[in-house]
């Protein structure tokens, strides 16, 4: 393995004869990878191997132990340089670097059209663009917040610098002093759609320095420079030190294969054969083209296979359940479920992040009243990151500090923790993350805000993911529970709450329903009331109107069940077969009502054709502002409406 | 109404006096407006009270017809200020200002919490911040696209300057040499969670200059500065002409009231009656609190209301179909969708934008070759908008450029037109705009650039709104009839296409099904073939695979329907019933197998208590990298694996 480990300020001739002859082999990969593939990204890979090389010759890192907790981290947000990425990772030992020319792209194969942490050595599935400095400022903060000193790097595009959300990752970065993070820009001019500078002009030094970045350019093919720029970049050696450096690289798409340099086809477009022979001949590596295409050819079909490395999990104590009692003062006590939240956090933080250890960290996005964590940072402030108005940064983030071992959480408004950035939170699932989406504000609950606030689609969201499980505590008491529940738990989890104060769910001899004694379990709804004449299936907030609805119905001797489906994913199919048996179900959330409960209730329902009828009670149209009361009364979700819609169902 | 116009280099006295008297007539308001409602936004509203008077006391607007074509654009991105918002207006005329005194954030008033178009000059719905800014450059890209030489100003905050869409949008301006286009940054140096420099420290100006803006800082509360500013850059008189202008105006939160001024706690409080008494007096305003407050109390209980006015849709020449035949040469004729969409998209530009007219615009980001737009781009370079890798900014801008008279296409691949933008294209629909989303690569049948860029959840998202369409088409036939269709249809409309070729969907007599004489009509499903033991109801792509798997399956013995549900949203419903009358249906697509045409048809099924089963085949996790066909296998979705999950289902 050729190391030049930052040994001295500059390269001898031996490092560069060394860097050299790596390129050379790699490039020769690059090549044949993409060719043997059919498809896949050689241009950039080219631009952006000098600089991989650079980095790989000089950090620290062990291919025999990839997950080591002081390695430094490296990210690759141009996850289309995958070839690249894998020419060097293969090239350093990470795997046999057959294995990637044979499997690149190829069906049951880890290495992916983009680069993804089934390959050893890759530090998060990248493909979006403008993501992948998020991910290094979550890595770099978790160093910070361990007490580590690696060092992040990240490399990246120049097209992606186009991306909004770096910007945000950048004052991020800045904001906590993340010293020990290196950006380097590939700025190869080209993107897909031609040059950088006719696609969209910007000025890419002036943005990083705008942002307060340490900037420096080079040429992106001169070992030296590059080493130079890394080098003081690494160890700090820095015009404004205590902040992030970047290495802006001046490169030429395709660079060391001359009649592709400098050509944009080349950005997404392979080499024909007769063309890579070519290129292999001038590169001065061997032509193992048709042997390789043989071998590949002869593989046995590919099978199925997904498996990442899981994201490591502290230990959590979950402590002792507060419960919220019913009345106080002998009258009916309101709270919210968001200071349940805030008070079951602080907890957490008390319990796990005291004596040197720190397990939980919880992000906010200059919320942190709504959302109630300031107990939580008064007990922990350094686990209390404050990622300003930046949602989608803060998204990736949190989703990146969860794999570096903390029980990440992160907490806004729902419209800002799910709706805005959906697709960042599609790509933590992607990347086995342990992120906690808690969401206050969720539903027409917010009221006054309108609309635009009001997030009513979070269910047909995150259902659309694969990872994500989606949980609506109906109560303080259960919000509790459900928080204290989640924070040691593996994987994602949505947990969604409104904004307004409510009364406790009780058993029919008014004490708490959930009680001291309850514990949350995923998938696992509970019977509030029993009943024969329907069911009705609520969640979150509506469970109220729920048991109020029944007591209208009651009174007109119509005895229905209700149910809290609190767990809408994993959703509990026996407790919907066992409401099913009613011959009516009226589902009633807080939600569009086409994409949440009342959608995955008629999936199992029409799935096993279970003889029933489903009526979905949920928000069928833009309500406005208003008081909760108003909006539930015209979406008809109130006590009244739903009692209306089970006596029209019923025919009473 | 207080009118300047301009009038000179510099405002005189009299000017003053007369913006010093509607500063306190709104100062007032904004008190009247938040304590009356006891929820909302006075600190911003007051630090931006003065910029927003001295755009409407200059800029070319008229009460009486807040829609001419010809008005200057007036935005306000932080659409918290609201009560700025509405007091100005109504001191200007644009209604009777009691109106919003009584109304604000009353359910069924137009007077929302944060602004929006039902009310008669508010240009766009915003509250979700960072988007204004893009709605703003669709507004000026407009006026440069229809020739008509209106000042688009977009007033914003300084909280949301953290948002990255932001900077996208000045990229945009000024490769698009949007010099008639000003932003006015209210900078009061507190947002929700206190001091910005605190939240998350920021060089606003250097920002705003790294993008290539003019840019000028003054003091937000003195007149002349601002009157200075404004008329400079109004009339172009900048440093760098052909270049837009930022106006970064220094302001303290809470101006005007001193005992609220520079307390972030009135971001979003209001003051107590007492408070609100004092402030009046302290403006010397009349004290009409009490008066107002029993008159508001008395007003009828709210009304669910919900009108907009709607955005102009130019008529639309659909042109003659283009039948593709289903042979060639004696062989199996295959082409892709998106081939069809960009001759499609040519043909309506020739029809459409030529002789001086104009009236369909196509935004692409970064992938004009991808999405097959390059035929459009010949026919009419202006009217193709090249918006890079941007695609918040490209959406929310699309969505306005269809509220300026222009049926307004954007494409880009799935995972970048919906998943990676929602809320953009959320906040569109809520400003009732006619935007026209047609994504390419979608879907497993994206192929080897992997999960992250396989879209499959769009049919999730986009149902989790009230306006969205969404269209699937089976082969290029449809595809083309749907474009026409789109082009002229009011709303917002999305069409998903994947990247393969395919067959043709044909009659068995190998004839084109979807001939010269097919009309596409929303919310109509096509029995493509009969049967009775089951239904096979497909969308796009997996169509092709549901005619495939009758055929193996009529081999057997076993006679089965195909249906083509290229209309998701709306259902065909009609066409459900008639397919549930099987008793088995088949839902087959390639989306997110528990929230697309699947669960759509389980909502019915189990609403109406349809006697049948319904079986969802989709995608049901992260597939990887490798060839559709692999991955459909992988998945169940390919002919055999939909004929299996019939003979199972059917126990043969």
């Amino acid at each position: 393995m050729f190391r030049i480990g930052f040994a001295g300020s500059h390269l001898t001739p031996e490092h560069i004869r060394g860097l050299e002859d790596l390129h050379r082999r790699c490039a020769g990969d690059i090549v044949l990878m993409t060719t043997l593939a059919g498809s896949g990204h050689p241009g950039g890979s080219l631009s952006s191997l000098h600089a991989l090389l650079t980095v790989y010759a000089n950090v620290r890192h062990d291919p025999a132990r990839p997950l080591d907790a002081d390695r430094d981290r490296v990210f690759v947000s141009h996850g289309h340089i995958s070839p690249g990425t894998y020419s060097v990772l293969g090239a350093y030992g990470y795997f046999d670097r057959e294995e990637a020319l044979l499997g690149f792209r190829r069906f049951g194969s880890p290495f992916g059209g983009h680069v993804e942490i089934g390959v050893p050595g890759v530090e998060w599935n990248t493909g979006n663009l403008g993501q992948g400095l998020s991910a290094g400022v979550g890595a770099a903060l978790a160093g910070q917040l361990h007490g580590r000193d690696f060092r992040t790097i990240v490399c990246m595009g120049d097209g992606e610098q186009q991306k909004g959300q770096i910007s945000e990752a950048r004052r991020t970065a800045v904001k906590y002093s993340l010293d020990r993070l290196v950006a380097i820009v590939d700025y190869n001019g080209l993107q897909i759609g031609g040059r950088t500078s006719d696609v969209m002009p910007q000025d890419i030094a002036a943005g990083w320095r705008a942002d307060g970045w340490n900037v420096w350019e080079v040429d992106g093919h001169d070992w030296s420079a590059l080493y130079k720029a890394l080098r003081r970049a690494y160890l700090g050696e820095t015009p404004e030190p205590g902040r992030p450096t970047a290495i802006i690289a001046r490169t030429v798409m395709g660079h060391g294969i001359p009649f592709i340099e400098n050509d944009a086809a080349y950005h997404g477009s392979t080499l024909t054969s007769d063309q890579a022979r070519r290129a292999l001949q001038g590169l001065g590596v061997p032509d193992a083209l048709d042997e390789l295409q043989s071998r590949r050819k002869a593989l046995p079909k590919g099978e199925m296979r997904h498996s990442f490395p899981e994201a490591p999990l502290p230990a959590i104590e979950v402590g002792a359940p507060v419960v919220y009692p019913p009345e106080k003062d002998g009258k009916a006590a309101y709270t919210d479920n968001r200071s349940a939240y805030g008070r079951a956090m602080a907890d957490l933080a008390r319990l796990n992040n005291a004596g040197g250890a720190r397990r939980i960290v919880a992000v906010s996005c200059d919320l942190e009243g709504s959302v109630k964590l300031s107990d939580f940072r008064r007990v922990d402030p350094e686990a209390f990151i404050e990622a300003g108005i930046q949602e989608h940064n803060a998204a990736t983030m949190a989703g990146r500090l969860s794999r570096e071992g903390f029980s990440a959480f992160v907490s806004t408004f729902g419209v800002f923790a799910v709706t805005e950035v959906f697709n960042q939170q599609r790509l933590n699932d992607y990347n086995a993350t342990n992120v906690k989406v808690v969401a206050t504000h969720c539903g027409l609950d917010v009221g006054e805000d309108g609309p635009t606030h009001q997030c009513i689609d979070y269910i047909g969201l995150l259902t659309s993911t694969f990872g994500f499980e989606v949980f609506l505590p109906a109560d303080p008491n259960q919000t509790d529970r459900i928080v204290r529940a989640i924070a040691g738990r593996p994987g994602n989890q949505f947990v969604g709450m409104g904004r307004s104060k409510m009364p406790l769910v009780t058993r029919e001899d008014g004490s708490p329903f959930y009680d001291g004694a309850y514990r949350f379990l995923p998938g696992k709804a509970d019977r509030l009331r029993e009943g024969g004449a329907a069911a009705i299936l609520a969640c979150g907030p509506i469970v109220g109107e729920a048991l109020a609805a029944r007591e209208i119905l009651a009174r007109e001797g119509i005895q229905v069940e209700v149910w809290n489906h609190a767990s809408v994913k994993p959703l509990d199919a026996e407790a919907v077969r066992a409401a099913a048996r009613t011959g009516l179900v009226l589902t009633a959330e807080d939600h569009h009502v086409d994409t949440g409960l009342g959608s995955h209730v008629s999936n199992l329902v029409a799935e096993e054709g279970l003889p029933c009828r489903v009526v979905r009670a949920g928000v069928s149209g833009f309500c406005g502002s208003g008081k909760p009361s108003e909006l539930y009364a015209a979406m008809g979700l109130d006590a009244e409406g739903l009692a209306r819609r089970l006596r029209s169902a019923l025919g009473a």
